[in-house]
């Protein structure tokens, strides 16, 4: 059998299998599993790139059923049940499709061409090199419009990627970017969150959601604005539906997830941001032989469309896998019941909110359950043992140690 | 007063300078010192790039009259004094320039277009790249000829970079490659070090050049061919001058150093390789307030001209700033005088070579010598600590953990 991605989706699914009586082959274009949830860190340079990530053949090395491909798939022939690669077709008789999302710019075309996208890691280091470059490019210029521009940062999307970009941008800022610029003055920086609607992570409850903004706002200095939709940007200028102008050279787009396009050349229908709507067992109607799971999926629970998020990869990965193994078994599938875990969004340093089996909790110990909750998940003892230490250093010290501008833009 | 380039000359001559009476600007085209000696270590996934690099705010923040700058230095006004860069010209009343050196590739377009050189980061992440990328097309390539040329690596110089890279290359293929590809025949595996000449490590004493020969070809599995001259290569074959082909999709360029090509641009005197002649005082004779120090600097001690390695950039850049503080206290200058800090070279786990005050020493202890040697002069806390920790950690468990493709060739 065959799975495409390995995200949290389809390295979950071919965990699953390890012991199951099927030959796994599991296709990526990438040769490593990406902790997207650091990502943020990354591009604020918090984390080096190596940490969050782990060759896929490291991680599945001793399952002996599995194999390999680091090649890019084009298209799918559903009744000669072969996916098409660059590098020829594979037979299946079996599909997970796990092919996760992209970033959903709602046809923004001056965003996609000069602002930043933060789904992988050249895109988060992009972002570090080009807030570093801002810094650098701010201290040559003599004109105080144009070093303001170069110091106002605008990240625009409410969701978690937003809250907790922006808190860690500015934490680098003030706390330690600061120390390397004496001459800066820091009243000329400026970090913006800009949300459309009315509030900051949505699915939180509400004293949550007000506690983050405060937090964001009080604390760490972002500037947060409600009812800011973006219309364009050219780089220099980011222009509101409302008609204002902020000038900045820094535009980070977190304000949309949309299934990877890759899923609309497939041939299988799609619906609402390119997902491809499954039954509740996650296969296919039209194709039973194929499963999709994770952000390329869309199913509805309770009548609203289940989040793209890694939890639901995780827990849609262990359905799939177990209706394969059900099948080979000759028994009935089972269909998908999702246990939502609770959402996290980290602010900074000691600032966090949590929404946990309906508790809600804020600051320094929902600070704590972050930092342990994601050091567990992180794949691999070693990026655990190096992710901890560096923000051990971080949190004693005030550094960051990967301000590297590694290229130019 | 200005210093051009924030390697290991112009680091250490900005520190020099830090209670003199003088405004130190230094400017360079990165924003970091990069620790070149374990460049080819990121190369073969053994250490992160962020692990090896400083940010040079970060370095010199607590020295008061120390000012950064990033941007390119284009050219230079002898006669103005002053430095001409793509923002503005910065006057000086002293300069010293700590360009450094690059690639010599002797003409060989071919090698410039389908090699790899190893002078900076950007380089050693593509190495790496196209490295692990040449393991995945080589497990994808059905015609045993065409998988073989994948998995022919090349190293052209017998030098320290190219004994090094060799001895680490193949280490990490047969310790942790190999595991990661169950599917992999080792026999299929070369790794070559090509050299012109007769000998490695030609400054050495003969014992240890032999010894290195001999460890690269016993333990290591580097095949080390003598008089084999690279004539072109074209991203498939690499012609040698007898004639012979080597089908491999693999050459990284090792074999020679001359001063960047900025310094010819400078309109100074050059000579072999680029260089700028100096005085025993360091400046250049014809504008004695100009120094040039390290790779860009051409000095004869003894009949033979100064070798382009850091312990030549680092003594003169002490004898530069200790002239410019002379000529502030009206006190004659002093000639430079080079004190040899001994050889190293490390061909892998527990093999070195080490000429040290006389003194040859071959296997463990070098091997242990040369570890130490590079924790110390490592800048930085933090990055002795990773880098050790990363040491520690592959040596007890043969792994990499860089082994990651972050971008396509």
């Amino acid at each position: 059998m065959v799975i495409v991605g390995a995200g949290f989706g389809g390295l979950r699914a071919a965990r699953a299998l390890g012991d199951a009586p099927v030959d796994v082959v599991l296709v990526d274009r990438h040769n490593y599993h990406l902790f997207q949830p650091l990502l943020y860190q990354v591009a604020t340079a918090g984390l080096e790139p190596e940490q969050i990530a782990r060759p896929v053949r490291a991680v599945l090395r001793r399952q002996r059923n599995f194999e390999f491909r680091m090649t890019e798939v084009t298209g799918l022939d559903p009744n000669g049940k072969r996916v098409v690669t660059t590098d020829g077709a594979i037979a299946y008789d079996y599909l997970i499709l796990a092919v996760g999302g992209e970033t959903n710019y709602f046809g923004l075309d001056g965003v996609v061409r000069h602002g930043f996208g933060l789904k992988d890691i050249p895109e988060a280091i992009r972002i570090r090199n080009h807030v570093l470059h801002a810094f650098e490019r701010a201290m040559l210029e003599p004109d105080p419009e144009r070093r303001r521009a170069w110091l106002t940062f605008v990240v625009v999307g409410g969701g978690p990627t937003g809250v907790e970009m922006a808190g860690a941008l500015s934490e680098l800022i003030r706390l330690v970017l600061v120390k390397d610029y004496p001459r800066l003055n820091v009243k000329d920086v400026r970090v913006l969150l800009l949300e459309a609607t009315d509030r900051l992570l949505g699915p939180m409850p509400p004293r949550l959601r007000e506690a983050a903004a405060e937090t964001l706002w009080r604390k760490k200095h972002v500037e947060v604005r409600f009812g800011a939709t973006v219309a364009d940007y050219d780089g220099e200028r980011v222009l509101l539906k409302s008609g204002e102008v902020i000038p900045a050279r820094s535009l980070i787009w977190a304000a949309g997830v949309q299934a990877v396009s890759l899923t609309a050349r497939l041939g299988l229908p799609t619906v609402r941001q390119g997902r491809v709507p499954v039954a509740p067992t996650l296969e296919v109607p039209e194709h039973p032989d194929i499963y999709v799971i994770g952000d390329a999926a869309y199913l509805e629970v309770n009548g609203a469309p289940l989040p793209m998020m890694a939890p639901v990869a995780i827990q849609m990965a262990r359905t799939a896998a177990a209706n394969i193994r059900r099948r080979l078994a000759g028994q009935p599938p089972a269909t998908f019941d999702y246990h939502d875990p609770g959402s996290l969004a980290t602010i900074g340093r000691n600032a966090a909110v949590a929404y946990i089996r309906g508790i809600a909790f804020t600051g320094f110990p929902a600070w704590v359950v972050w930092l342990v909750v994601h050091i567990i998940q992180l794949i691999g003892f070693r990026n655990k043992l190096f992710v901890l230490l560096n923000w051990a250093w971080d949190y004693f010290f005030y550094e960051r140690a990967a301000r590297l501008i590694t290229s130019m833009d």
